[in-house]
């Protein structure tokens, strides 16, 4: 399904400096730590050295200041901005995926298993594989090479997008979509976006209950995964390359924002946020409509919300939160003119 | 629709002691109130002492130690779970729905109104029954035995699960999900969730409004209702059992958990969340983005949001916000010492 | 497509003084600012007198306290709830737009460009006109007299309401819905929503990129405006009016209220939340999960959210917070006293 490109096809795209053999197959692009001998990597911040240090990436897309961060057997390939040249390169291995003929419904080559049941409209694509006795509402459309383990229910107007893999004894309430782009560009020198082309899947495991309208990105080179056990309640939005353990319970209207990963028998209340790249711990409880904005690194109960308060009451408080710093500075030198001896203050 | 089970072949299923007999035929499981006589109830918690009192329930499920909560017309059916076991048995009276025929777009037994119009690729299941003149949109999806009042208009996309009811004159927006699974699960022994079976459906009244991406959850076991005359805007989620008065207007991206009911006339803003089992007053109204964590028993406006201020403001702000409990203990320690005769302090 | 109305047609809906003739047609409603010579608009506000004071509108509905804001060129139509009467007269434009014959997918008047492709089960509505290699995804629908720019891919199940238009080299994501009505009510007098039927469209550009689940609503009277480079996340819900320019980026699940407009190269973080009739500067950067309340005059960074914390301290932040306005004044009380020379402070 991967394409090759010799090395100076890329070039020709993003210029540069490498000592790559002009004919050099690479095969795709991958991360620092997951890529292979032929694949091309890139190194954006220098917090990512000690990926670097062990990459097995034949060529690594990096700026001339660190080229020292590479071992011996990575290539470096000098470019200003290797995240935008990342982005442009992703181009290259993006699935063109809405290429099927409209006279089809169901792919010639899509491979389904007894007892499955189409609902009325319900669309699958090239090659895709539809275990045994799957349910597929009115109207779900399962994209090219996707996997539907078996026992798995979508309900009407589901979109798995190519090359997703469901497991087994699922369920998927309606107009939910799996596998859309994660949000990834970069920007250029005109401070335009250029797209980074999603070229990772989603992975879910069996007994995975996922509501209505969720949104499931896919990895931008490694996948996004749902483990087994976890249910995730309506409106749910997951961000590329984000994991999830098993067990796990996500109440409505959660977000949760690019690579990061929930242990086991996590359960986040409805509305809460998780920035990106950050991990929490098993057994974590998260609070509805909190922010987490970093790490848990262990168990117990986290999060926090502006109380409620009649409104009059809630504006006064606001008012007062934003003079915090100085009430504090205030506190302070009270705190001081009232340790002093009172002779010396009444000078 | 419902069927029977011998109460012998339900506690084979989970076990427990009962004195029911045992070919006792049981309907359906139902709430401590709504339950009657050959229903099939459960108590959690001892908080709804109230309502086991008063149970017209032939059993309920119950832990030894609440027995004699329950009214001597309900036999007690003892389990070391009653949720868990109530979860497991909740499967035995589940619809099974993608079960159409894929050949036919529309039920061989729906019962379509004068003058409706159906878009494109709209399916219709089985027993459902629309009204007349209702119009519905490219690929929308009515499942069996759902109910579309007269003159109703459903845009593309719509799904509309079984056995869902909605009056006359509404307009659903596209993509909107009504009817999916309340998101309920119990905990097993090995902390795995298994799944309640959401038996109740969804009852919208006349004159209501519907948006985009909405998800309005079916009952667990008693319905989720929207009253006469109520607005909602886009990516509004509801979930099981609420229930919502007349007139009401929500905002989009707002989230109402489990069995929260709203008053008429309340007014919800953007953003804003309701946590679950709270009672809204008539004509409150709800600030945009607040966290609703208690019940309003009155009218009036409530909410409360942290304040905007520039980032680095609002950064000193938050990490002062942390220390608010240890900066009152301190204010307090200054009043005390402030309070005191100079004198006795300089000593 | 718009159709004109008598004056006496019209004012035997409302009622209300107004010394047009009574066969002069009127074209349609639009705001004061947007109306021409045969256009009726409304006043519902002192606050927009500037924009009465040189409207061209035929005539103006308004309250007669009012009606010395008008110029001489535009004819006061008297009525005691103007917003109400705009209210009413809306439903004289709505566009009927479920009205598509069921027996073809691809309306016969539509307009397809070279290499369009259509996934299996998309629907294409009147006079819609469709660009040169425009890519639709399975059960993709759009409505009649859309317009879809050339090289632009819509996914599966994504919805494009009547008359909205897309530019070039866009890409939509799954189940998303353009065009949906604005969430427009007025109250009559018995506290009933009377809906202010939406009778503009979106008006999307170039290079735009739109993730799954986005809610972009169609105009009340003018349009809905997303311009060229912006990218928007998933679950995104754009409210009737909003204008965001150029090279924006949209995280998931934000949320702007009606009429607000966004600079150039705006970026909000995921949750965030923007109030209606706001201007957000050029280069604004928006926290994720901030409430944006106010509008922000020049770039930098803004936001602000509940900080985590242990659910315990956070609870204890909480309490406090609500009495930060008492704090303030006994803080203020004390340094008062402490101020005072200490002689007089132990008489």
């Amino acid at each position: 399904m991967r394409k090759a490109f010799a090395f100076e096809q890329l070039q020709r795209m993003i210029g540069g400096a490498c000592s790559l053999e002009r004919g050099f197959a690479i095969d795709g692009l991958a991360t620092l730590s997951s890529a292979g001998p032929r694949h091309l990597s890139f190194l954006t911040a220098s917090k990512y050295r000690e990926q670097a240090a062990s990459t097995r990436a034949a060529a690594v897309l990096i700026r001339a200041s660190d080229v020292d961060l590479l071992p011996a057997t990575s290539l470096p390939w000098v470019v200003e901005d290797p995240y935008l040249a990342y982005a442009s390169l992703s181009a290259c291995w993006q699935f063109r995926s809405v290429e099927q003929d409209s006279s089809r419904s169901i792919a010639a080559d899509a491979r389904l298993g007894e007892g499955v049941i189409l609902g009325p409209g319900a669309t699958v694509g090239a090659a895709a594989v539809i275990g045994d006795r799957v349910r597929v509402g009115a109207g779900a459309h399962i994209g090219a090479h996707a996997v539907i383990g078996s026992d798995t229910e979508l309900r009407a107007g589901v979109v798995i997008e190519h090359a997703c893999q469901l497991g087994q004894y699922g369920l998927v309430h309606a107009n939910t979509v799996i596998g859309s782009d994660g949000f990834g560009f970069a920007r250029n020198a005109q401070r335009q976006w250029v797209k980074i082309h999603q070229l990772g899947t989603v992975r879910i495991g069996n007994f995975v209950e996922i509501g209505a309208h969720c949104s499931i990105d896919r990895g931008a080179l490694d996948d996004t995964v749902i483990s087994n056990g976890t249910k995730l309640d309506n409106q749910i939005q997951i961000a590329h390359n984000v994991v999830i353990g098993e067990d796990c319970a996500l109440a409505g209207c959660v977000g949760i924002a690019g690579s990061t990963s929930l242990g086991d028998r996590v359960m986040v209340g409805g509305g809460a946020g998780i920035l990106g790249h950050l991990r929490i711990a098993d057994d974590v409880v998260i609070a509805a409509m909190s922010l987490i904005a970093q790490s848990i690194p262990s168990a117990g109960a986290y999060g926090g919300a502006f109380p409620q308060m009649p409104q009059k009451h809630a504006d006064r408080s606001a008012a007062v939160l934003k003079q915090l710093p100085s009430l504090r500075s205030r506190l302070m030198q009270l705190e001081r003119l009232v340790d002093q001896p009172s002779g010396e203050r009444s000078e």
